[in-house]
């Protein structure tokens, strides 16, 4: 099939565009782009925008959709089925893996490096030189920074290890590493070094191994990947699997270690 | 009188659009739209997006306003006089009532339903399911959610009666329900069933009556309808005054039961 | 030199463009705007949206750079190296100093003085009244209120001197004021008078002179001016050099002041 450019868009000779692209009324597509086959640009957008610096091209993988007034630089590297929401904002030199869903209003500030199968929700603010795993989950609102002395031109950004959580208006403070599979909960601070299979509250409390963290209703408990990998598609499953025994093995061993820490009552994830 | 449409303008013969509607610079409607009369919409919006699904149309109401960059998806109704402000992301399945105003970078995020007359600030994302009253004030950044153990699939949306108020920056957490006429005061948090009629600091701290909030500078208490009605139209006023005896009522009621407990000094409505 | 207009976008007759003027993509104009020489608007704005009642012109200071998709409403004035992010806007009533730079997603809603070289980073909203110095920095997803009782029709806006910085998700409330070269933590509270020279956690609290906020593993200390000058052009230099001084001299009389109290121990900024 040969690609759809709305009338009203202006689209230059000089991207290349794969078999089956459309592109949006009143989208802007600059020179310095590679979009891959099946790929879905709504109306209004800026795809390509040019830093002024000599910078690799802008290149979306395959099968993407991009949602209308979203604004992509080059110099950044999508992997296949990237799905943006609406006024979406990628600033140049990040390094994306495959199927990244970020939320409307969110935005990547420069470069950076995200893993497979990562989610934003809306508002996102993800700082340049994050480092991002595969499986990684931000709720709204979140802010990965990196300026522990703001303004300064110190640079400590977050690092978030595959399959962690980080819940709703959380913060993420500079030079914070959180490990895999771990759960901030919303409105959390996180400054330091959170070990793989916990769950920090407040001011970087570990309040428990991530399998206490429950709905006490539902009986659901965490992580994750055993009650909501099925919204991955079927290339993630084995490594959703992987991922959640490596989680257990470390929540187990954070319980081993902190047996007389008392963590009986499980906690609602939102407190 | 017939409506103006720049020409600029992409708008589908199939949309209906009623007499004297405004379509400004670059806006485009799509055909499973129904625009009220003397409804102006702004530049760069994207009016009816189709969600891939069978969906009745959306409805705009009549006398409207939408804000230049606005996004308004197939599948939600809303009633007379809707006013948006700017880079507002409205999805599908909204039922919303008359003189809605939601103001820019706000999103409704998916099915909810929503009374008459309510105000949103900037910045605010509302989740699927929320269920709003009428004259529900909800300040910047404020997050409804439904998520109680994210990511699940657990759903479990908030409820805000008639007249309640959520201030800046406040979560309302998964399930909670705040009664009518009550007050969350900015940066706090309910997870629970807050009763109508009081005000709400903190962690699910009911600080006391509604009446007690207070700004000793001016003397003004509330709740807001003694000194804030003049800004809602004058068919509004009488359902006002009905609600504003009922939050009196509340707040006494409430009062009454909690005569032991001391809440002496007013509090700035902001702590 | 001679302006550059793309043919798809709609400039006004009666809009006043200085020399070299470039607008960009879809970009429309209206009437009453005046815009200075060697200034660049990208993709999708709407410049000097009419506010339906008589203004002075939008005037946009020489050698600016507005970005995509961003709204400026006529009846404000900008100097010159105005610089904004992506999906701003700017309301009418601003009155703004030189090279003021202002983030994705950031608003000004409404009337309010701003001085010269201010930053804003992303997802700021600046509430009316609002009075700001030079030199202020305020970090992302800070909103300076305006309203004690919200909602009501008491108007009480914030006051930010000279070079103080707001940190990330700070809630400056109203009435407030900060003096001098203060630094207001991350997630901190101000709803009273602080002095200049100082840092702020917490809900209000002083935890000593801002030359104790130290960044412990680089050895660098607040206030920003003795390490981060040199991101501001070179006639600010000097009024950089003098301001430092003064908030030096804040910072050692209110130690003078305060002896007795402990605080030995720098704290992280975003503590």
């Amino acid at each position: 099939m040969t690609s759809s450019i709305a009338s009203t868009a202006d689209v230059s000779e000089r991207a290349q565009l794969g078999e089956n692209v459309t592109i949006g009324h009143g989208t802007i597509v600059h020179d310095n782009v590679v979009i891959g086959d099946n790929t879905r640009i709504d109306e209004f957008c800026v795809i390509g925008n040019d830093t002024g610096a000599s910078q690799p091209p802008l290149t979306l993988g395959a099968h993407s959709r991009i949602r209308s007034h979203s604004v992509i630089y080059e110099g950044s590297t999508f992997g296949d089925r990237l799905e943006t929401g609406h006024h979406v904002l990628l600033r140049a030199g990040a390094n994306v893996g495959v199927n990244f869903r970020i939320g409307s209003y969110s935005s990547l500030e420069g470069a950076m490096n995200i893993g497979d199968y990562c989610r934003f929700q809306g508002g996102v603010q993800a700082g340049p030189g994050s480092q991002l795993g595969d499986f990684v989950w931000i709720f709204s609102n979140v802010v990965l920074t990196n300026d522990p002395l703001p303004p300064s031109h110190l640079f400590r950004p977050v690092t978030i290890e595959d399959g962690a959580v980080v819940a709703l208006g959380a913060m993420t403070l500079p030079g914070c590493h959180i490990g895999k599979g771990s759960f901030v909960a919303a409105g959390a601070r996180v400054s330091t070094q959170i070990p793989a299979g916990v769950f920090v509250t407040g001011d970087n409390t570990i309040a428990g191994p991530v399998t206490k963290l429950m709905d006490l209703q539902a009986g659901t408990r965490h992580p994750w990947m055993r009650h909501f990998a099925d919204v991955f598609p079927d290339d993630a499953q084995s490594r959703i699997s992987a991922l959640h025994e490596e989680v257990l093995s470390a929540a187990k061993e954070w319980r081993n270690q902190h047996q007389s820490v008392s963590v009986r009552n499980a906690k609602p994830a939102n407190v």
